[in-house]
């Protein structure tokens, strides 16, 4: 373990080359460059031994331009009869966002934090899987189960085309998984690890309204047409209420019902609200109350509003009355909440809504990506695993916890293999992961390679 | 006057090569453009002797950076102490759209419609000026007026650093002005001229809401903070009826109450309100009657939404929980509506509902640019040589119509000469000046020539 320490100025370069690439799977102009990182990762698979295959994905459509897909990374490390199979899921690319300190190409460290677009998500943990195996083989250990590896480009952007890839190789690649790794999750707090064990699901909706041919003057039309984007913040401001409880009725009916067993492993998670409040910059949040507040993160819906399309966002002022604007928002959904039913009941309420409205322009309401929550058994032996690994590495049982995001790989993993998934987290919950200024902690860094290393030879004592 | 029509297709080729110039004064990077449409109206009116001279206006900051404005184009034909003195007041570039059916920056000839971005606001009127001159000098009739043109590049993107110039002219360059001609506005409909005796000024205001410190996964944080955009929403939404009444109090107040003269000039307008709503692709407007509804766009304030700054407004979904988001609106005024009061109970009604709405964020009301509302009086004589031109073109008497927008400047020529200002509209209602497919009929085009021409020799004659 000393060694992965002493190994950290190298680890470090290695990970500067990854963010270096400038791979933003939502970025068409940078594609080549999340192709690129593909490769350079297969590379790095390839040095260690790893059988590697790049798996077509086809094209996606964007604004009536087919593109190709980047490959889907398929990798096999150690075939033995005699060993269990261990399937490690990770992303590589991130998406992109404006106002940071540092380049966020560049990798930049400052206080003991790396710096970087992607480093906490994914690039980060995904080198500390090729730190980790390449540590046991320079020191000649056994790694007691074979290893495959499935690395994807494009998670940030939907993961367009990944799960038909997984369903035809459910008997191929897929067979004879024991267990699957993601470690694309955070702690809930910067110091004590964590397992997860649960995500919630989401249903995306577009609500459009239109009744004008195109954008308007204000100065000549204002006070005489209808104006879709005033119909359009009535309607979205009706969804919620300040204190963010969702107004559309039925929404919480589903909701599981809290056990005894769940509502202790709330009491024994050390979370420091506080700590919390000051990560994200917030004066106040919904709730002072711990438990309440991971109740509320981990096994509540919540509504988020997103934003508009169509309406004018730029800087300064531009006196026009948009003819066409969409407004976004998603609903997180929890068990045993479907995302059928749910579409359904946010349907019916937009449509009631815009009936009680009574504007004459026109509504249309869409259904954007969906995805099932997910919550699982953490008496799995891949869950014992992954904790016997982070008590050896921090000296501490990890604590139990869920994500409030949806990682909707989880489930189809689960299912095609039929085993325990097991998201085991690397990075601190202040990463900021998919906002301005992501970064990966040295300390997590090295953790994270001595966490898997771990994992890895505790998964041959199950 | 037939010289004008046989002239037809060589004003297009000249509108061509205004139009291929992509002027567009909100754009930075077109901004060399806009420098050299200055330098092309220049050396036309060079052509027909006018003695020209380019006014620095300084600087503008944009981004942090500071950077040089286009300068404003002073001209001066005839200077013969018996005359009396004409300005001429007009703009060049033109905003930009998308969603154009025809390439904006290419002149393109439609059904004797001639498209092009800046075609008729204010290319296209720009030349009427030069080719109605350049005609008159050809068949050696004596011009009864000396002509001073200030034409500026940036009045699309708020004339910045213009009335501070005119300011320090108005003992020279605007010493001895008797009339102002200004052609930047529209015909009421598409077929009977028009003159313009009013304009509607504007209030803009922006509101900005914020609580957290950079944008957020809403898989994480949904449901623990208090969203900014759904205070924002909610703020918004409150503002305005589904039939665009304004909800603030007292906004209404100081508007001036209807006179018989002017309940008399309404009546008399010639305009197809069934015409209109399908210029604009409305379903349903706000009123079917004639004069409520011209009521309602001329001597009515009216608040419209533009948008919100820092929201997701692209393409797609994002499942962003925004940190900082600025909504933007403006409510154009009317007399006599004052902006200081507007602004003030704007402010304070926006003050109010944030009390209301009880929310921990931090909520900042911004103004943003104002201008009075102007009317005059249609019996000045600069007037009835306008209406004596147009009655000789077209056979038949204008309308006296006003605009809901605004063109602040009008009121700083009035001011600063102490004398009429005429709004000499050469467009036709649907030209759609600041949108898509913005276009200039050719019969628009040519009587425009004869129009300015007829009214150059009236003016002679008061």
């Amino acid at each position: 373990m000393r060694d992965i320490d002493a190994s950290y100025e190298r680890y470090k370069a290695i990970l500067a080359e990854a963010i270096a690439i400038e791979s933003v799977s939502g970025d068409l102009r940078r594609r080549s460059e999340t192709v690129k990182m593909v490769h350079w990762t297969k590379e790095k698979l390839e040095k260690l031994g790893v059988q590697c295959s790049l798996e077509d994905l086809g094209t996606q459509i964007v604004d009536g331009k087919e593109i190709a897909l980047p490959p889907v990374l398929f990798g096999q490390l150690g075939d033995e009869k005699n060993k269990k199979t261990l399937l490690v899921y990770d992303v590589q690319p991130a998406a992109k966002a404006d106002g940071w300190y540092t380049e966020p190409f560049t990798l930049t460290e400052i206080d003991n934090k790396l710096f970087g677009r992607g480093a906490t998500d994914d690039k980060g943990p995904v080198l500390c899987w090729i730190h980790a195996i390449e540590m046991l083989q320079k020191h000649s250990i056994n790694i007691p189960v074979n290893i495959k590896f499935c690395f994807e480009a494009m998670e940030e952007s939907g993961s367009i085309g990944l799960e038909k890839l997984l369903q035809k190789n459910k008997t191929k690649f897929l067979a004879n998984i024991d267990f699957t790794c993601i470690s694309d999750s955070y702690w809930l707090g910067t110091t004590k690890p964590c397992l997860t064990y649960g995500l919630r699901g989401i249903c995306s909706f577009k609500v459009e309204v239109t009744g004008i041919q195109q954008d308007l003057h204000s100065g000549v039309y204002g006070g005489v047409v209808y104006e879709p984007l005033a119909d359009l913040l009535w309607v979205m401001s009706q969804l919620t209420s300040v204190d963010n409880r969702i107004l559309i009725p039925g929404i919480y009916h589903d909701v599981a019902p809290m056990t005894n067993v769940e509502s202790d492993l709330y009491d024994k998670i050390d979370f420091d609200i506080n700590e919390f409040r000051k990560s994200i910059g917030a004066k106040k949040l919904l709730t002072e109350d711990k438990k309440t507040l991971l109740m509320r993160r981990w096994r509540e819906p919540c509504l988020s509003f997103h934003g508009i399309e169509g309406a004018f966002s730029g800087n300064g002022e531009k006196t026009v009355i948009p003819s066409k604007v969409i407004g976004k928002f998603s609903i997180r959904i929890v068990p045993n909440m479907m995302p059928e039913k749910v579409n359904r009941i946010v349907i019916d309420f937009l449509n009631e809504l815009w009936k009680k409205r009574g504007s004459p322009n026109t509504f249309t309401p869409h259904l954007g990506h969906d995805a099932l929550p997910w919550v699982t058994d953490t008496n799995e032996s891949n869950f014992k695993a992954g904790a016997r690994a982070m008590k050896l590495v921090h000296g501490v049982d990890p604590d139990y916890i869920r994500e409030g995001c949806s990682i909707p790989i989880t489930l189809t993993f689960q299912e095609l293999t039929g085993r325990s998934v097991l998201l085991l987290p690397l990075g601190a919950a202040d990463d900021m992961a998919h906002s301005q200024n992501e970064k990966f902690n040295k300390v997590n860094y090295t953790n994270g390679v001595k966490t898997l290393l771990a994992y890895l030879i505790e998964l041959g004592n199950v």
